[in-house]
């Protein structure tokens, strides 16, 4: 039976890097990119404009959210059509056989199936300010001003589409801080909670 | 270097028996009924009115909260009473080494300590249902509103304590959903997170 980790995080948590180390450890797949890049092709749209707006825009219309359901993408708007094929991408990955789904709202996305293990990942403010400017370089704007846009973004994307609270601890099976604990031992409290999804 | 846990949980999540065996495997105390009959002791009152007081009650005053941090008791209500013993005593067990502390806003009162890994245990309505009424019997009250009333009032507490909201993933180093991951594999991630803290 197929097994699904999806890995919601804060901007510089390090989430993304767990989600594949999580993988590689499971030799499962991670997805991530392959997920911007499939929507780029079957919407004909930019991947950068999909990497943004896939998980940060949150000026959706009504209109996306219920097509949504139905895997139709007749006359939508471009952030509606990277939603809906997002959606149908994300929902056929999982029925491939076990992996990882960093962020776009997986999580939701594949709410009704029994196999999933959401995690959300985050951290204090410093760490992920260190981790940003680590991996981003620095910008014009404080990292600080950073996290905090990207975090206000995601969080409104994501309840605009789910209609639910981002980083709610009750909302996930597994929420851990990555600042106190570190990067690898998130790796491994990941891999020993999907043992015990397996198992039940 | 002593270590603590603090574990914070909805009711019916079985935060309590986690934290046991989570002491059991580490070989370190649980405090918990502990706490109760020392404050009990050391303030005169009941233990039935601690149990409540110091965990359900939010109809403090913001003298309570204020003394606090003094540790003076000098002319409190009971409830405030409850409060300042109780923060007073879960300061002085911290110092006394490694242990595992459940509730009672221990994760806000030990804050400032670096050694602490803050634990929050929650459960999807339905088993934390099944919980109760295993545990405690049927009572006129549907389990469902049993749930909402306690949780609804241990937040308040919290938050007219800590001035933070309680259930947010990000105020706690792990947060778990015992009814998806089973309380043994919930005390298998604690004993394995706590060891990383450790590594520190």
């Amino acid at each position: 039976m197929s097994k699904i980790i999806t890995v919601s995080r804060q901007f510089g948590s390090g989430g993304r890097a767990i989600g594949k180390a999580v993988a590689e450890k499971l030799g499962i797949p991670c997805y991530d990119s392959e997920i911007i890049a499939r929507v780029a092709q079957s919407s004909g749209l930019s991947k950068e404009y999909i990497e943004q707006t896939g998980e940060y825009s949150a000026h959706l219309t009504w209109l996306g959210r219920a097509l949504g359901a139905t895997h139709s993408a007749g006359t939508l708007n471009n952030e509606d059509r990277v939603w809906v094929e997002q959606r149908k991408i994300i929902l056929d990955l999982a029925e491939n056989g076990p992996c990882v789904i960093v962020g776009r709202c997986a999580d939701y996305i594949l709410k009704d199936r029994s196999d999933l293990l959401t995690v959300f990942v985050h951290a204090d403010d410093k760490s992920r300010a260190e981790r940003i400017v680590r991996l981003y370089g620095e910008r014009a704007e404080k990292p600080e001003k950073r996290l905090r846009e990207k975090d206000k973004r995601r969080s409104a994307y994501y309840k605009y589409y789910t209609e639910t609270e981002w980083g709610v601890a009750s909302n996930y099976h597994l929420a851990l801080d990555s600042g106190a604990l570190g990067i690898e031992k998130c790796v491994e409290i990941i891999v020993c909670a999907y043992s015990a999804e397996n198992g039940k």
